[in-house]
Formats: C-alpha cells, structure tokens, sequence
C-alpha cells in the first residue's frame, strides 16, 4: 500500500500534484520556509498536513518565472479526512446519499483502500483549497518578514497572504487526460444529445454543472414556444385570438418550466451529493475590514463592522445612486429618441437624400456605443460601491452585486422597448427593434465571449511551447509548460455574466413575446451554439476554476421569477392595445381595458397558485430526505432510551448507599 | 431525596396527577390489567415507566363514574428524561437557549435536584402525553380481550385504543392554583396593560399563548387605522384625495404589521424555546387507514395509501365540490338580491306600507339564516370530505381543511358586498352592510361563543357540587369533584376558529377600508372584549388543552398576507370608481382607469418588496441562532481534528507491523 505510506511521509517528492501556489516575485525566503513549513506541518502544530513542492526542485535550474511556483497535493487518507470535515455527501452502497466519515468510508459505493478514483479530482482540489484556507494563525502576529501584513488568533493565512499580495493567485491544475475525454462527450460532437452533466460536474464543480444544465434545460424548455411561434411567422398570423392563446400559453408555461426545473435540480443535486450538504460556516470576505472586536457569534476577536451603518451606506448612498443612475439611462434614452426624429426630419426634407441616409444609422449606432460605456462604467462603480458597503460575507456581497447589476441591465436592455411599445405604440418598431435587439445581442457575445479569447489564447499558447522548447532541462516537461501555460491564463470569474445573459434573452422572448413569437427561436438556435461556445470557454480558455459546491441557482431563481411576473403585466398590456382586440370592441374601450386588467389579475393569481401547488421537491426525493432525517431521530431515541435506564440505575445505586 | 425515590418506586401511590386516562364503562379487567402494565413498566420492557393509579382505589366505594378514571403522573427524573425525549428547549445560566439534556442538567437556569418547578405543568403533561403516545407494541398482535382491536409492531397503543373506543378520553387537568393567579393578571382586571403571554404559554402551551399574542399585537396594530379613520367620520370627509391617504396607508400598514408580526413572534418563541425545538417525527392521524405495508421512510410495516389516489380524490372530486359549493352559495346570494327588489317593489306599490314594511327586513333575515345553515352544512361537507382524503398526517388534514373552510367562508362573508361595490356600485349600500355584518357578527359571536357556554358550565358545576356533597367516602374530595367535573367540560377545538374569526375581521376592516374608516374603531373594540372572552373561555369554560409547542402561526400568517393582497386590489378599484376622484377626470375616463391600474401596480410591487426587504428575523435573534450553529460546526471540527491525528497514528502503526 504505497499510498498510504506516502500519506505520513509528507516530504516525500512523488505526488499528483493538485493545486498550484504563485508568490509574488519578490518574496523573502523566511517567508517562503515559513508557508512551506505551515503547509507540510501536522495538523496539531496548527499546520494543513499538506504535501508541498517547489515546481523546479533544483536551485540552478529555476528561472524567475518557474521559482515562485509551488505545486500542492495530498496523501489519500488526507483527501479522505479533508472530504468529511468538508462535509461531503457519497452515494452509500445501498444506494442512499450519506455524509461521509473516514470511520464508515467502506460502506460508499466506489471505495476500496486501493482506489484512488472514489474522490473527484475536483473534490479533491476543493477539499484542499478548504484546507488551505482552514489554515489559520495561532500566536503568529504577522507574516514573517512582512511586519505590516498583521495577523491576529484565527485569521487565515491564505487570506492574508492574498490581500497583502504576497500569494498572487491558487489555482487547481487541469487533468489533461480528463478534460480530453470530458470534451469529447461535451462539445466535439455532431450528433445531438445530453450534455454530459455528470461528467462536467465530476470536473468543474456544481456551481458550473448547475448553469450548464440549466442553459440545456431553458433551452429545451424554449423549443415549444418557439415551435408554436413558427406559424405565427410563416402565416403571418394577427387575429388577436390567436395572439392571446400564444401568450397565455407562453405565461403558464414560463412559470411552469421554472417550477419544474427546482423539481429536477433537486433530483441533481441529491445525486451530486450537495442537496444534503450543509452549509459550511462563512468566513469574511477578503476585502472586509473593521474595527477588531468580539464577534458576538464566533466569540473570536476579529474585524467587526456594525450593521447599522452598513444599512446607512445602502439607503443613503447606493441607493439614490443607482436611482440616479437609471434616471440617466432613461434620460440618454429620450435623447436617443429625440435624435432619432431629427435625423428622419433632416433626412426627410433634405435635398440630398444620398448624403443624408447615413444619418439615419448615426442616432442607433451612437445609442449603442453608449449604453455599453454606460454598462461598463456602471458594473465598475456597482463593484465599488458594494464593496464599499462593506460587506461581511461573500455571499452577501454577491447578492448586492446582483440585484444593482440586474436592475440596471434590465432598464438599459429594455427601456426603449418599453418606450416604443407603451408611449410611442408602434407595433412594428418594436418588432423590429425587438430583432435586431436580440440578434445583435447574441451574435456579438458569441464573438466577445468566446471566439475572441481562444483565439488570442491559441496564440500564447504556441508562444509558450516554443519558450519551452528552447529550455533544456531535465524537468518534467510536460508539467512544466502545462503550468507555465495555465498560470497565465484568464480566471474564470463566476456563472454571473452568463447567467446574466441567458436571464435578457429571457427577456426578450418572454417580455414582448405576443408581439415577436420568432424570438424564441431564435433563442433556441442561439443557445445551442452556447452551450459549445460555452463549454470551450471552460476548457480551453481559462485557468480551471475550483468547484463551488452547491444546490441551486440561487438568486437568479428568484431573477427569472420576477421576469416572468414582469412578462405577464406587459403582455396583457400588449394585447390590450393591439388593433386587432381593439376592432372587436369598437365603442367600449372602457369595458376592454377592464377586461384585460381582470384576465391579467387572474393570470397572476394564476401563477401564484401554480408555484404553490406544484411541490419544489420531486416525491421520490421527498421521502428520501425524509428518510435520512427518519433515521437520525431514530437514532438518537436508542441512544436517549439507553441513557434512561442508565440514569435510573445510577440515582437507585446512589439512594442505597445513602440509605445504607 | 423522596423525589428521586419515588422515581424508581412506580408503584407508589402519592404522586401529583396530571394526566386523566378515561376508559370505556365496560373495558374488560384483562385489558384494564395490561393497560396499567404497560403504563408502569420499564422502558426496556417496552412500558412507558410512568406512575399511573385509579381515581378511587378502595373497590368498594367506586361509582360506575368514577371507576373508569385514572391518574397519570410521573417521577420528576422521569418528566426531565422525557423532557430530553421531546427534545425540549430551555435557558441556560448564560442566557442562551439550549437543547435540554438530562446530563447537563445543572447548565439550565433555575435547574437544581430539589426543585420541582424547573419544568412547567404544561411541559409536564406535553412530556405525559407525549410518552403516552408512544407507547408501543412489539409482539402484541392485538389489545388483549378485544381481538377485533388488532395490533402490529410499531403502532402507537394509545391511538388504537381511542379508534376503538376503550379509552374515551386522555386530558390534562387544571391547576387551581396557578389558573387562579393566571386569571388574576389576564383577564380580572380593570386597568389596561399587556397580557401575562409568558404565564399564558406556561400554563396553555405555545399554540394558545400564540394566538392570544397575536390577537393582542393585532388590536394593537388596528389602532393607527381606528385613529386615522375616525376623523373621516366625525367630519364626512369625502375629498378623493383623503380617501387616497388613507386607503395607502392602510394597505402600506397592513403589510408591515404582518412582517413585523413575524419578528415579534421569532422573538417569542426563542425565549419560549420552540424557535430552535425540531419537528418530532410525525406520526399518521387516527383516522388514516390503507393497506398494511413497508413504509419506505420508516422501513416498518404499516398502513399505507397511494399519494396518487389521494391526488385523485382531491382533484377529482374535492375540488369540484368544493366549486360547486361557491357557486352554490353564489347563487343563493343572487336570489337574496331578487328577493330584495322584490320586497322594495311590493312595499313601494303596496296599498297597505305598514303591512308591507316588515317584507323589508325579510330578505335580510332568510338570507342570514340560510348562510349560517350553509356554512354549517359546508363545515361538515369539508370534514367529511377532507377526513375521506385520507391525509397521512394530522398537518395535511389540518391544512386542507383550512383552505377548504376558509375560501367558503371568505365568499359567503364577502361575495354580497363585491356584489354592492362592483356590480350594483351602491356605496352607501356598502357601507350600511358592511357596518350591519361587521356589528352584528362580532355581537352574536361574543354571545355563542363565550356567554352562553359559561352560564350552562356553570349550571352543571353546581349539580356537580351538589352530587359529590351527597357522597360521603374519604376519599379526597376537592380533587374528586375536580376530575368529575373537568371530565364532562366541553373540548377545545384548537385556534382553528378564533384565528377565522380575526380573518374574517381582518377582511371587513380592510377589503373596503376606503368606504368604511370606522371598521377599524368597531374591530379594535371588539378585540379588547374578545381578549377577555376569550381569557374567560380557555380558563372557565373548556378541559385544559394538551400543550402543543409551535414556533409561529402558521397557515394563517399566509393566509393573512393573502388577504392584504386582495385588499390592494380592492381598495384601487374602489378609489377608481368614487365619485369624488371621476369628478376631477371628467374627459378622459380612460386615462382615469390606467392610472389607477398602474398605482395598483405599484402598490402590490412595493408590498412584495417590503416583504422582502423586512427580515423574518430581528437581528439579535439571527445572532443567537448563528452562535449556536457556529458551535456545533466547531464542536464537530475539534472531534474532526482528533480523529485525523489518531487515523493517521493507527495507520502508521499498522504500516510499521506489515514492514515487520
């Protein structure tokens, strides 16, 4: 059993490596020993019980790139405890999913001493970045060497590391041979057929297997609207009936589909284990910073920030400043609009039509411009301001990350549209709008999304082969140019903009969706090629990223909700003032209006008792949870009728030597 | 020690008695015999170890009455190890709030080995109950002396002996003492003050202290709006635009007290300790029944019944009727308006107007009459039909029962007067019923619900007095005459119809605020009555309830906010069509109806986001909850840590003895 000998040799030089560690380029040696040191330490000297190794082991050989990289690993039975303090959950085999303890590690499905494949490496790598981050000072009060990089019982050191930008990035290695076979199931095929979720997940993470399976299921999800919406186009269809049965199908089905898919993410992630997961405690984000204190909660001294003024900096600041904001997107707007007349007006009584036509494209081009400075600047000052409120958790941070985000994409995206539909009322504009709109949108993402970065990345990437060709040394070359490559690469910075962009494409189809039926075609057709460009972004153009266990999408459940909410008020709307219901009551505008507002409230209340009815959990995974908690009661009733009778009989032994 | 003695001592005859078991006049002696085993056994003989005796131990001087009646009480080691069972939540010494258990007994505030008031009456019999009820078979195959009361492993002994009638009934008993000075802070006073919530909680348990917080939080809440709508009254406000005030606020209002609602009652409950208390593991109802086989939660055999059948029932059949009910009673409604014009008609062309003038009130009459008989009608319909659904749970039943009750019950109160305001658009009409249903029901409720049973209670206490009097035997005649007594008191339903009452209120007050300001004067005087009616009923009227721990008010708290929703939407519609507001928009009607639409809009978004902003949970009590979730995480991590290290040394030691 080589393997587990090699677990407690910890300076032993032959292991997978796992994890890659840069320091910055001038670090002090002291400092390098010390986190060697910290990181190779058992665990009761406060160390991480890691195995570590410079990337070149031989002094001479190091050049300046290759000396600050550090290669990370770990023994088997290392990986085995580090997967139950992280909490994993395995398929048992009796095919329940179980937390998983080294003590019961043979009653998992896939185990044996032997077997180095029953973690994934993206597990593994995740159980280490874990322990990479657990490992926290103890009497340290700063880095060695580095007196202002401050330290205090608790802190993590990785962390301080990162913001006193000693470490300049940890990142996991990819597995060539994996991502090979992972590919080749994924994106290089021809014929059609499910993603292989199991298999992104085993590689990326859930976090990522999450988005991909839910831009596979929106996409499927979407090709019966744009089926039915074909023969709108091809017959070019405008009875008004036949428009109300589109968007009143259109409105069940989106809170249907958004119902089901909870249904079916649940039925995911019992299987990937993270549904029963629990929620390790969150540590401050990097940036967080306060007063030191004691943390009411943890009881630590650490950095504590009060609450209160964070909620001032949020109403008094962000929030006037995204109101403001908006106000400004709408304001360019109407000046867009404004343009726009002028430019028709000019060209229109121009005595040169020729020269004048060119205007007519000026006002939309510069729109365009504009709004993506707009974005840009906006995502910057977002960034800055919710860093600025200062919060505790990542997660937090996120959430207001998001909700400034969405709220402005949402307007910029769709404000114009909501202009030309409400208060200029030309159907055909926002038809027209609405197409070039979605189309543009997509096809530009697709270039700056992923065609753009491979091909720059193909580039370096035979620039580096060549460096590494020049260099001869007896190194495991491979390794070497595989690290030297990936270390450069682009991070991958989160599903937030590709979420982002599957939730305004849902926009677009579902917004104005009796108005354009096309548009959910076109969805379709756009969202098949993403899910390629997509899954050869992950693999080929960014740095692996670590796995992010978790058991739904969050937020933008909530996101994708609201729009269908949102989709159900514009819809009535629309049909309201379309021409063709207008016909059908001629003199009673007034009993027309009422009528739509009724149909409206009925299709909300509608939805409401849908998303109520229809349960988040499948049956099957109900009882199975039930299962599980079933068992831990019933456990605890054993171990509670035992102490019974135990205590019982202790107090009657006490009595009698009392009596006696 | 005596206590601790008496523990062991099961046989012991003086105990405290908290619990009354009443069995069947003519249960056999074996059964009675096997009974009183199975009760004072030991635990790991599969007995409850509890203390149980006859209400008159000397043969000869039990009356057919008073023969069938027995005591249950418990030694105080049995009620903490039981209170450990349920999983009881109490104050440690350092003011957090802990899973009690018996081995850390002395951390608990108030806790010493010779106090007996550490546990409250109410917990103890929880405890009693609780242990009562899971008392189960093992070999046992059916209740001895009966065979057609059939048994199988695992079936609660108790239930079955209810279903089949041998025990008549099990229930707590009063505590003279206590109810005394509880009574005397409750509801025996003159001047104004809050209610004694903790002392009600402590005597009544979580369920009952919560609805009567609730009550009282709610007249509380009322008093903002009784105060803004009186001056409508007092001066005949009719501006369109003070009506608009006042309706925003109220809508505004309602939405926040509900939030607030929440935070006050997480508030509550944490120092009750039900807020942290787990779900105990529920059992089936008494009436569900189904085909004996493997429960794939439990594992153990025991009556099932296809969820898919049930799905049948309730969607095939339940709801169906339960629709032809509301069109039923909205039929019935549209002849009582026939009936109206009718009798106006013959008193207006009548020859004789003082022979006809009682014709008016006819209508009115029948129409009362014939909804108390429909929903009385209905009620049983419901039980019926909810009870033949054969809901595996007593939650399930409970909770469909309530819907099915409560959207009757929201027609037959409501449906006249949105036929006022919306069809026949009488707002003086609206008005005058809206003030006669609200008046009258809040009157003749306050007569059937509390006057009439005290006065006939207090009927039969005299008789009862008077009977035990005549009997003259040694036995202990004050508690005797209690137990007689309490037997024959009626039962108390649950808060089923107290909260329906409110909800019923909480409609007249603001579905048609705009109209009728003073509605919420009327509700604010009536609740403070209530308060003490309701005091009156649960300490004079009805046998003490069991106890039942709850965190918070459950469906009602849905059932509230869904209300307020609707009160959104009716109030708008309301403004839209005064009057006063079509007066300042002659022209343009249309513009008229999309505003109001729009503010309507705004109005139920700006709802959602108050009720998403506002947290559930006051950040104090976040606090605690995550401290003690921070805990258990470290406790786990520091076992976790110990285990490496001893995982890691054992492996060693085995590698070095192969090597050997």
């Amino acid at each position: 059993m080589k393997v587990t000998l090699s677990a407690l040799d910890t300076t032993e030089t032959f292991f997978k490596p796992l994890v890659i560690i840069e320091l910055a380029q001038d670090v002090k040696e002291e400092t390098r020993k010390w986190l060697e040191k910290k990181i190779n330490d058992k665990k009761k000297n406060g160390g991480a019980q890691l195995l570590i190794r410079p990337l070149v082991e031989n002094g001479e050989e190091q050049t300046s790139e290759s000396k600050n990289l550090y290669l990370i690993g770990a023994s088997t039975i290392r990986l085995l405890l580090g997967a139950e303090s992280v909490g994993l959950v395995k398929e048992c085999n009796d095919h329940t999913m179980r937390v998983f303890t080294y003590e019961t590690r043979q009653n998992f499905s896939g185990f044996s001493d032997d077997n180095d494949d029953f973690l994934t490496m993206a597990e593994c790598q995740f159980i280490i970045k874990h322990e990479l981050e657990n490992l926290r000072a103890r009497d340290e009060k700063m880095i060695p060497g580095y007196p202002q990089a401050k330290l205090y019982p608790g802190k993590s050191i990785l962390r301080r590391l990162l913001t006193s930008g000693l470490v300049t990035q940890v990142f996991p290695l990819h597995d060539k041979e994996s991502l090979k076979k992972l590919e080749s199931t994924w994106y290089n095929r021809f014929k059609m057929k499910y993603q292989p979720l199991d298999g992104i997940r085993a590689y990326f993470g859930e976090t990522i297997a999450l988005y991909f399976g839910f831009l596979e299921y929106f996409t499927l999800a979407l090709i019966p609207m744009a089926l039915i919406g074909l023969p709108y186009y091809v017959f070019d269809w405008e009875d008004y009936d036949k428009y109300v049965i589109f968007a009143s199908f259109n409105l069940i089905w989106s809170t249907v589909i958004l119902e089901v898919w909870k249904r079916g993410c649940a039925l995911m992630t019992y299987r990937w284990g993270t549904l029963l997961m629990k929620r390790q405690f969150e540590e401050p984000r990097p940036g967080f910073h306060g007063v030191l204190g004691i943390n009411p909660i943890t009881g630590r001294e650490e950095p504590l920030y009060s609450s209160f003024k964070r909620q001032l900096r949020i109403y008094l600041v962000s929030l006037p400043f995204v109101c403001l904001c908006l106000y400004f997107s709408l304001y360019v707007m109407m000046i867009y609009f404004d343009l726009e007349t002028w430019a028709q007006d000019v060209h229109h009584d121009s005595n040169y039509p020729e020269l004048t036509s060119f205007l007519l494209f000026l006002p939309s081009i510069v729109y365009a411009i504009v709004i993506e400075i707009m974005n840009r600047l906006y995502r910057f000052a977002a960034e800055f301001l919710t860093s600025w409120e200062n919060h505790r958790l990542e997660s937090a941070y996120q959430n207001h990350l998001i909700l400034k985000v969405l709220v402005f994409n949402f307007l910029n995206c769709f404000a114009s549209l909501f202009y030309i539909a409400f208060v200029m009322k030309d159907m055909k504009l926002l038809r027209q709008s609405l197409a070039t709109l979605l189309i543009t949108s997509q096809i530009l993402n697709q270039i700056v999304e992923t065609l753009l970065p491979y091909w720059l990345q193909r580039k370096y990437g035979l620039r580096v082969k060549k460096k590494v060709q020049a260099l001869k040394a007896d190194v495991d070359v491979t390794l070497y140019e595989q690290i030297i490559l990936e270390k450069d690469m682009g991070t991958y910075l989160g599903t937030f903009d590709d979420y982002l962009e599957l939730f305004l494409q849902f926009g677009y189809v579902s917004l104005f969706s009796c108005v354009y039926p096309l548009a959910a075609a076109f969805a379709v057709l756009n969202n098949f090629s993403e899910i390629n460009s997509d899954a050869l972004k992950m693999c080929k153009i960014f740095k692996r990223p670590f796995a992010e266990p978790s058991s739904n999408i969050g937020v933008w459940q909530l996101a994708f909700e609201t729009m269908s909410v949102i989709s159900v008020v514009t819809n009535c709307a629309l049909i309201g003032m379309s021409p063709q219901l207008n016909a059908v009551f001629p003199d009673s505008k007034i009993d027309l209006i009422l009528m739509v507002v009724a149909v409206e409230h009925a299709l909300l209340a509608l939805k409401f008792v849908l998303a109520f009815v229809i349960p988040d959990k499948p049956q099957e995974i109900q009882v199975k949870l039930a299962k599980l908690e079933f068992e831990s009661l019933e456990a605890l009733k054993q171990q509670h009728i035992k102490l019974v009778a135990e205590s019982l009989k202790e107090e009657l032994k006490e009595e009698e030597k009392k009596a006696a």
